[in-house]
């Protein structure tokens, strides 16, 4: 097996139908993409996945969308009018501008971390150690402006502060502000969990990675509220919960770490946070694929004060009100895709031959099964097993070329089983079916096919 | 049965968990909506069933998700920079603003339809039959001035014409931007159609009807694209198609007319385009509901004149190039959900009681069954039972209060079956299951339940 380089997994996404450059035709839009009919099967048996595991099978929480745009009082309330924001200067000779982190921890060489800088620690560090400008080399940069990476945008025919309105830069929000209108509508009881799937924007300055890190992205976040007191023990609930979660969507345990925050790391409100890290392909390595806080009542609160509206809960069984903690496990869907395709992309040597395989778990393969009638003559036995198929999962068809070729073509994309259709299906009702793992071909009846598929593709 | 009106199935929306007010704490934000742990459900009950009929059962079509972001001159090739647009004026009295066409239209009681007047024509108008302000009562308007309807927003640093983007009006150009990487990676032939489903954002001067106009709305959207000469077989085809969808859904043919644009409203490009019609509970009565147009080679042209990329599909079998046509179905999520909804809601006078119920095809109700213990002291079997089958689909459970008042909240909520969990169980293995429609009870044993209800909520 040749080791696979990050490049590799995504010059075969850029290459195969998973992903495409945003607006490619007129020079791209930075940093944004679009996601071919593969990609988007994939995202969407992620997120799906996701929906099952944290909404369906839970006896506690229940789903939500709200909208991405809201009342801007949200973002006051939720610190991110005045906090969101990076700490950006420019270059005074060749005009560039950068984020003084970034400055300082790429001349540092990684060395040092930004985290706890003041902006004037980071513009005497800068100045003290004459850091020069990436670009031109000049020593000479403007202090620190903050920039909020919320995207503005005005609605109404005005375009004024009054009418000035943001594109979310977080789903939970939206969830935070629907806390009463699910627990009245719902009839809820702590502990409850609301979920949420959904677009979130951040306007990056340095966006990268590929889907890594992009300015529009999808979230799902899950706000699991509980008593106070009982928050740690829910948190380790689901730092448990979403690392075996990765597990059982094929990740290997090695290529996972759950990393606590440090003291100094750690938001002034919050009882804890963990990040699960992912071990991405070389050269990228691990990075932040997961992250589960504990944000006590924080949210609710800084809610209640700004809208006025009661938040409490009252809670029969103790007689008392109060203002529910929640954790918070909050995931990004393309991230979770590079992931699980670093992990599923395969080079294989074969006796006679090589082969590109995604190795993805059955659920997410974006085509459950390949339909190849093994001649052009078999197409009407093609089309009804298609038929048949796509009733019950994605299924693709496909006649070109020799069945090797059509089997390589499969391996890549990740489709777990060819059938293929021959000229003795018509006699004994079978179709022979190939498993992409093994390669192993086995007789099964057209009777059994879909339970035959169904029961591998579970998750 | 009682008559039923819109606001009937409005209220029961807003109070039962489909649908809040968005950011409601903070006294709203005009015309947003968010949608509770019902209406998720159910939206995305539509959104998987178009998903199947449209993408997965078609050995045609394919999936696609495109940024909502898009390089500019998308939109100024598709001419949305240029002319998607409402034509304002203000009353110079009392400063209210409205939209010229709507003056005129509501003036003359809807007798004047403005679709082919052009702005002087519509001044003109205005001041010979002395239109009145509705708001003030002077006759002193502003000419008129066209608003754009994007939503505009910056990406990067600056906020100048330079760095103005927008929110995509409409899925569909996505779409065609992305036809040769699709057509390409996918190795497609044509007749091919590319679906997606997203959101779309337009600035609307005057949404409303609860969620049946929004300003953030989900589209889905397919392009369907063909030989030139075939188009219009395709495009009878997907008018068929889209029709037998909603019957599918269980909405009644008399609800439904599909209505052909007359020669004046057709688009110059367009070989033909229908409304399919929905007549939603009064007062609102019929309304557009999914539009089907035959755009020609219009949107590519446009893309292949502005980005200079070609664009043509190169036909093998016929050995010639040219830019394929396209037949495009386009229907709003909200709108369907709303519609589905007036379908199903009904206030059912029984023999002693009466009920309100929505008579949800089965695949679009939010919960599919309703675990339902006779006792408290039965809750593990109760939990037991959920656990069974919510590993195959959405599933509530209620213990409180009788096992009447439990059913009347099922029926309310759509739930096509309802599981009690009886002191028998435990002996027979078996559950009482109750048909939501018949309210009829069957004794099910608990190893045939999940194929039961598989069996009775397919689409």
């Amino acid at each position: 097996m040749n080791e696979k380089t990050f490049n590799d997994v995504v010059n075969h996404m850029k290459t195969s139908g998973f992903v495409y450059q945003g607006s490619e035709i007129y020079g791209g839009l930075a940093n944004t993409w679009d996601f071919g009919p593969l990609g988007i099967e994939l995202k969407n048996n992620i997120k799906n996945a996701w929906w099952k595991r944290f909404i369906q099978e839970s006896e506690h929480n229940v789903g939500l969308q709200s909208a991405i745009l809201m009342n801007p009082n949200v973002w006051v309330a939720s610190g991110h009018v005045g906090g969101f924001s990076d700490p950006l200067m420019d270059c005074k000779e060749c005009k560039s501008r950068f984020r003084a982190d970034q400055l300082i921890e790429e001349a540092s060489n990684h060395t040092v971390n930004c985290g706890g800088m003041s902006n004037e620690d980071m513009e005497n560090y800068i100045a003290e150690h004459e850091i020069t400008c990436p670009k031109c080399g000049a020593k000479n940069f403007t202090n620190i402006r903050q920039f909020n990476l919320m995207f503005k945008t005005f609605q109404g025919v005005l375009e004024d502060a009054k009418s000035t309105i943001y594109l979310r830069p977080e789903t939970a929000q939206g969830i935070f502000v629907n806390f009463k209108n699910v627990q009245r509508t719902m009839r809820k009881k702590l502990p409850f969990g609301i979920g949420q799937i959904g677009k979130s924007f951040r306007n990056e300055i340095t966006p990268g990675n590929f889907i890594f890190r992009t300015r529009e992205f999808e979230q799902m976040e899950l706000e699991f509220f509980c008593k106070p007191g009982t928050d740690l023990d829910w948190f380790e609930y689901y730092c448990k919960n979403c690392v075996q979660f990765l597990k059982d969507l094929g990740i290997n345990e090695e290529n996972i770490r759950l990393r606590a925050h440090d003291p100094e790391e750690l938001a002034h409100y919050s009882n804890g946070t963990s990040d699960i890290e992912y071990h991405f392909s070389e050269p990228i390595g691990w990075g932040e694929l997961w992250g589960i806080a504990d944000r006590t009542d924080f949210d609710l609160k800084a809610h209640q004060t700004t809208s006025k509206q009661n938040l409490e809960y009252f809670d029969q069984e103790a007689n008392e009100k109060y203002i529910p903690y929640v954790i918070e496990p909050s995931v990004g869907v393309e991230r979770l895709m590079l992931a699980v395709m670093c992990e599923a992309y395969q080079e294989e040597q074969l006796e006679n031959d090589s082969r590109v395989v995604l190795k993805l778990h059955p659920a997410l393969a974006p085509y459950k099964v390949a339909v190849l009638p093994l001649s052009k003559k078999l197409s009407d036995q093609g089309d009804e097993v298609f038929a048949k198929l796509a009733k019950h999962f994605s299924v693709t068809y496909d006649d070109a070329q020799s069945i090797g070729k059509r089997y390589r073509r499969q391996d890549a994309i990740g489709t777990p089983f060819c059938v293929t259709v021959d000229f003795e299906t018509a006699n004994d009702g079978c179709v022979t079916v190939r498993d992409r793992d093994t390669m192993q071909q086995e007789r099964i009846a057209l009777d059994d096919l879909v339970s035959y598929i169904e029961k591998r593709i579970e998750f």
